[in-house]
């Protein structure tokens, strides 16, 4: 494809994204497609001839759109906001136009510190101190296990250059909680320190966040009992229930016993962009690193997850490699940012975030942030004054957790019955949120944020779920 | 940012970047900046209101392009083409533009249906059988690492669901050879098996492959010492000197002790889509798992690395979570790509292989592929008839490694003299290759394949290099 045949196709991409994105609204929120079905539209043998780009984007229309379920749909409420606001989409097409390779700093020195740019300034935004740095991984699962390795040879002091892992003798321990999200497990079980070793820390009843007292005994007792307490992952703000681990009561005990505290914000790190939610994270400052997602709440477009370590030279220790066809004759002046993480090359993701600060701009977005929370609120009222219905855990952000109880419900029956009018009104396509389990039972978790849901778009979804819920009662 | 907003800046966007992709040719190969210099146009504190998206690109153009290394420039010979095709890149905004979550399934079913096409796709046109089945991941450094992972599970009976790698009796060893790419060795070190129980074998010393008969020995000792053999990573077109170590003497061996072998190609599987080159490696049906880069010089705009694996359910078992939240009714018949790897979320990463492939065309692509063998193969042979110059390896593919060696010139001052005419002509912007090491020495790896380069620019640089090494010596 030529630049001019790429200017043609590139113009009718943009017309059609353009409208996609205007319309998002009028689509099923999601895909109605059943397993195999797009598969089955394309052919199995790859392509013979050429074909047009203009052929490309009716496929799109015909065959993948309708295998796409809308999270930029004001009716989403599901897993978590995945916002791609479209000033961050731009910054995004702005990456993939410039085709560069980030592998070292003479690679893309723009794309090096760029990416120190916008790092920085997300950690003015977020409150952080100058004490840490930061780099954008793919995802907070990537960011977690990361974390885990360094924190793996701190503890073993570099066991990486001689015997391993394998060869330690105190086994190390992590310590989280059964509210963690599952990537943290699998963090810890890739990182080698398997599941026996992986301390489920009791948590506080009504809040489901670590008990700090419950974590402090453990690992006295760990130590007691020869093994090597290695690090702490801190869940701030969980997938299941926003749970709230006491970060500043954790890294107490951390820094007393020389504990790695990794604190996963992956959704809520958006609310520190707001200083009245910093409370939340409380302690932060004495953590020793800290992952969460633009790419969800805020909304700066998949994929982009900031991780921000204190020592620097730790992290680059771990993960340096310093081959000889990659050394420059700057290499002491610069940053590498392939030995701050698992892959060596990198897109410019620094790009999507610039644009959305600057375009969108930092007031907009905590204008939009604010909305969420309040809107998050009103929700939960709304639940919660009415009659067989419940919110089930503290709305501390945007995700609301309910159940409908109707009188004489319970057990495998409620289950049966929450599934139901959930999926019934997923599988219509007018809206959508995640079923998920709460010891043992199942509950929806009704997580507002999307970018274009306004209040309005509740009201709706209250009204469809009532009807819902209580029809099929009533039937 | 409103869909309207992002049409007129879209389309404005469109125009630079074709305008951009036409004119690469008159803008230095190396960015002509000094460390700190691209940090320095920014402001320090984030933007304090919102700038329009005219000025953003205002700034691309006098900010980031001349920090910009330009590998899809012609005279790029660096590291190894990282080709970023027009068409692909319009896939990958097409990716951009759709905005989808890739979590499992269900949250955007085409994402993982296309991305199963497309892999199925290349399996097929790299002469692969159909056991093998295939994903996208980041990097071939990330799907090295995943590799490494599932190796240690299956040698260790899954110790990630007991006390993990460090619980284990035997220590496990991995064995690749020094000319390896460097981030083999990084994934072993961060698999846990420690820089000790890395063994590095020795090669055949003209052709820098592993020696099948070293490796056996090898093996053999080490078993007899009481260690567990567990995983070896077999370099098909190895970075430095395109090396190609012996895959079918290799799986020979391994099937025999139940060995896992990874075969590397990140630069050299771009030629198995000639089927002239797939002899280079033959045996690999009884690999383990293969990972190669579409990104590199096939020319699918980074990040796109293809992971090969032939046990599915073994990857899947040591690398799946099943949170409740992410469970649907029809989980059982699809396939959840978060369990094929480290990360949980995922890109529409598929678009850019599908508009690769539909719209260049594979018979282009093979076209373009031979024509850059034809090109090393014409180049190598005007090095090697030029007095005092050496082609260093054989040229097995696109890679030449040459050295200029004046007579009376060895040792510290003939790496001074390597280094001064390449370095000269890098900072001169002319033209770019890799200065590397060979057994200690420095040599200049000329790697051919980008997309724009020509014969045309090949005399050119032939020329140039000439002018320069040969000029320094006479003055």
């Amino acid at each position: 494809m030529t630049p001019e045949e790429f200017r043609l196709a590139g113009h009718e991409l943009i017309d059609w994204i353009a409208d996609y994105r205007s319309n998002v609204e009028q689509r099923p929120v999601r895909a109605q497609v059943d397993p195999g079905q797009v598969r089955a539209a394309f052919s199995t043998s790859p392509p013979q001839s050429p074909m047009s780009a203009d052929q490309l984007l009716r496929d799109i229309e015909q065959k993948i759109v309708p295998g796409i379920t809308q999270v930029q749909h004001p009716m989403h409420y599901g897993w978590f906001p995945s916002n791609a606001s479209l000033a961050s989409t731009l910054g995004d097409i702005a990456s993939s136009g410039l085709g560069t390779l980030g592998i070292s700093w003479e690679s893309c020195p723009a794309l090096t510190e760029v990416e120190e740019v916008v790092c920085d300034w997300m950690r003015q935004l977020t409150g952080l101190s100058d004490s840490w740095e930061g780099c954008i991984q793919d995802t907070a699962s990537t960011a977690c296990l990361t974390a885990l390795l360094i924190a793996r040879e701190r503890a073993s002091d570099y066991s990486e250059t001689r015997g391993g892992l394998q060869a330690e003798d105190k086994p190390l321990l992590v310590y989280t909680t059964e509210e963690a999200h599952s990537s943290v497990a699998k963090a810890a079980l890739l990182a080698g320190f398997g599941r026996d070793n992986l301390r489920m820390v009791p948590m506080v009843e009504e809040s489901r966040a670590m008990s700090g007292p419950a974590l402090a005994s453990q690992i006295e007792a760990d130590f007691a009992a020869g093994y090597l307490p290695c690090a702490i992952v801190a869940s701030v703000g969980s997938t299941g229930v926003t749970a709230f681990d006491p970060v500043n009561e954790i890294v107490e005990i951390a820094v007393e016993h020389g504990i790695w505290v990794h604190v996963d914000a992956a959704m809520a790190g958006s609310a520190m962009l707001l200083p009245e939610c910093r409370h939340l994270w409380e302690g932060v400052e004495l953590a020793d690193s800290i992952s969460w997602n633009p790419h969800k709440w805020m909304g700066t477009i998949l994929d982009c997850s900031l991780l921000y370590v204190r020592d620097v030279q730790h992290l680059v220790r771990v993960m340096s490699t310093n081959p000889s066809y990659l050394r420059s004759t700057v290499d002491a002046e610069v940053k590498q940012y392939r030995d701050w993480g698992i892959p060596l090359g990198r897109r410019f993701r620094a790009l999507k975030l610039w644009y959305h600060l600057s375009v969108d701009g930092i007031d907009a977005i905590r204008e939009r942030l604010r909305r969420d929370l309040d809107n998050a609120q009103w929700f939960a009222e709304q639940v919660a004054r009415q009659e067989h219905w419940q919110v089930l855990t503290p709305v501390k952000l945007q995700t609301v957790c309910i159940r409908h109880q109707p009188p004489g419900l319970s057990g495998e029956a409620l289950d049966r019955h929450t599934l139901g009018w959930v999926n019934a009104i997923n599988q219509s396509g007018k809206a959508f949120m995640s079923p998920s389990q709460l010891d043992g039972r199942w509950m929806v978790r009704v997580s507002i944020g999307v970018e274009a849901s306004t209040r309005a778009h509740l009201e709706k979804l209250w009204n469809l779920i009532r009807a819902q819920a209580e029809e099929v009662v009533q039937g």
